[in-house]
């Protein structure tokens, strides 16, 4: 029977915000037990030219400064993964805020899935498995720096609720019919993230060319300097992010969809897709969390304006 | 010149995700020193049966599970504090959901100045310095226990970032041209909290009676449950939150007031006043989140419904 045991800060790091989560590269070996209500802790702060045994002799005289912590963090880990993390509102990159105001590094303590762009709209991100990645205007993708910066995205971290293999897709509109079906049943105010792996016989993508200041609002970027790629028979994954109607005027109401291939050097935002069979996993997830940018050229928006029309438009592609 | 120190435990959870900050009674005396980058950092879970001498000497054989934190954690900690934490929709509770879904406890953890409601429609919710207190249909002021439940509120960590006299109130219109004016200057798309500390010579709030299942719109129970309450010459504290009016779906557009009285008797949402000076303080905050509510009747609200003149009859207590 254990009753002391070490656990790495990491540890403690599961259960802090999913924008302050931090990356820890453990050194040596570290057993990590769940906490436990009525569980005690005591954490050692040194400086890191200090040896470790001093740093135990310093532990025993200091004891007395252990903390009693009287809640199930185990739970409160888990509400923490079941939240849609935002940087910024479509709303205002649709009016030209393509300023970057998150960087790759803080956008992956946020989750290991997601959708967003880049600073000055240089190509369209997928977050899959940790990795973020850049479907560029020119069809090329790459790994980004994590000091890359973000003016818009959402990401969250991947628990598969359900699983389900889907067949005979043949267009973005019967994706939307099978998965709009399971929404209804599970509740349209919810957020819900997926990510559809398989053979697609038809994947057609869009990206965008990099900006340059003064910006131009999007729907005007786009009718210029989108870019189209479509592919056959391509393996990948699709990752798709569902809104509630509520939504509309912070994001694009219901489902908004990119795709990366296996071999990491094909992506873009998705505008349309056939395929025979692949296997869809949904996240539900009950909370939702912004982060406002904090540049002047957001602050002066008039995000009264009703950009629905334009947020179709970005959305379909529809560049007319 | 310290090298090691011993931190608490809640100097951890100072880093973490507002929703998921926890009560920690300290024992013993314990420094909390800031976290800077390159700390490294050793903690200790135990037993809570186990005495602290054995906790020491397992510190010593186990020093290699050290871990090296390698980001600026005291940033984190700021970011998190700058953050409007909400639980559900202010639609939700429009539409009848008075099901608290969130305890009082976890409110705490999620910040220390609020407004909102409780389970059943219990009276009005006013949060200041930490303590939830309910001002009841029938005018009386109570501090909640933690198991209470909260079906909607809006809370955040206050921390006062500009603060001015302001004189000449007439009546809340004045005081809403006041800080809309601010507002204006600082940006209409984020978000505010304010506190205004003062003698008011008039106050008028409203609070309503408990209600029970099957529960009415709200708009429908203000028709007959409202209850109001005139005071004069009156200390106290004026608690404001500011959304953007891209909030229209989520939340009231615009400023929404609860007021309690210093000797904690008094309070309710407020609906109009008038006073000759009050000490007024802002809380700029960049971030929002909300927790959604898992209960059933939320799942099957057809939020597309446009509420908006409900929102504004209950804001302005306008019950005809």
């Amino acid at each position: 029977m254990v009753f002391l045991r070490i656990i790495g800060y990491n540890n403690v790091l599961k259960h802090m915000n999913a924008d302050h989560r931090l990356s820890v590269p453990q050194q040596g070996k570290s057993r990590i037990p769940e906490l436990k209500k009525g569980d005690v802790f005591l954490m050692i702060k040194k400086n890191r030219m200090i040896g470790t045994a001093v740093c135990a002799l310093i532990t025993a005289m200091t004891l007395t400064a252990c903390v009693q912590v009287n809640v199930n963090t185990a739970e409160a880990a888990a509400a923490d993964r079941e939240s849609v993390n935002q940087v910024s509102l479509l709303q205002g990159l649709t009016f030209g805020d393509y300023n970057g105001s998150r960087s790759a590094g803080e956008v992956k303590s946020m989750g290991d899935i997601g959708i967003g762009t880049f600073d000055a709209l240089n190509g369209e991100l997928i977050m899959l498995d940790g990795v973020i990645y850049r479907a560029a205007g020119d069809g090329s993708v790459e790994a980004v720096d994590d000091s890359e910066t973000i003016p818009f995205c959402d990401v969250t971290w991947f628990d598969s609720d359900e699983s389900e293999t889907i067949t005979d897709i043949q267009d973005i509109a019967s994706l939307k019919e099978v998965l709009d079906k399971k929404v209804s049943e599970l509740g349209t105010n919810r957020f819900y993230f997926i990510r559809i792996d398989g053979k697609f016989k038809e994947m057609n993508v869009r990206s965008e060319l990099a900006q340059t200041e003064p910006y131009k609002p999007l729907a005007k970027v786009l009718e210029t300097d989108q870019t189209f790629f479509d592919y056959s028979d391509i393996d990948g994954t699709v990752v798709g992010l569902y809104c509630p109607d509520y939504m509309d005027r912070l994001n694009a109401v219901g489902w908004h969809f990119h795709f990366i291939s296996d071999d990491r050097e094909k992506g873009g935002h998705m505008l349309d897709l056939k395929f025979d069979s692949g296997e869809l996993k949904w996240d539900y997830t009950d909370g939702f969390s912004m982060i406002l940018p904090e540049n002047e050229m957001f602050s002066d928006f008039d995000l009264t304006v009703d950009q629905s029309e334009d947020i179709r438009r970005v959305e379909t592609g529809d560049g007319e």
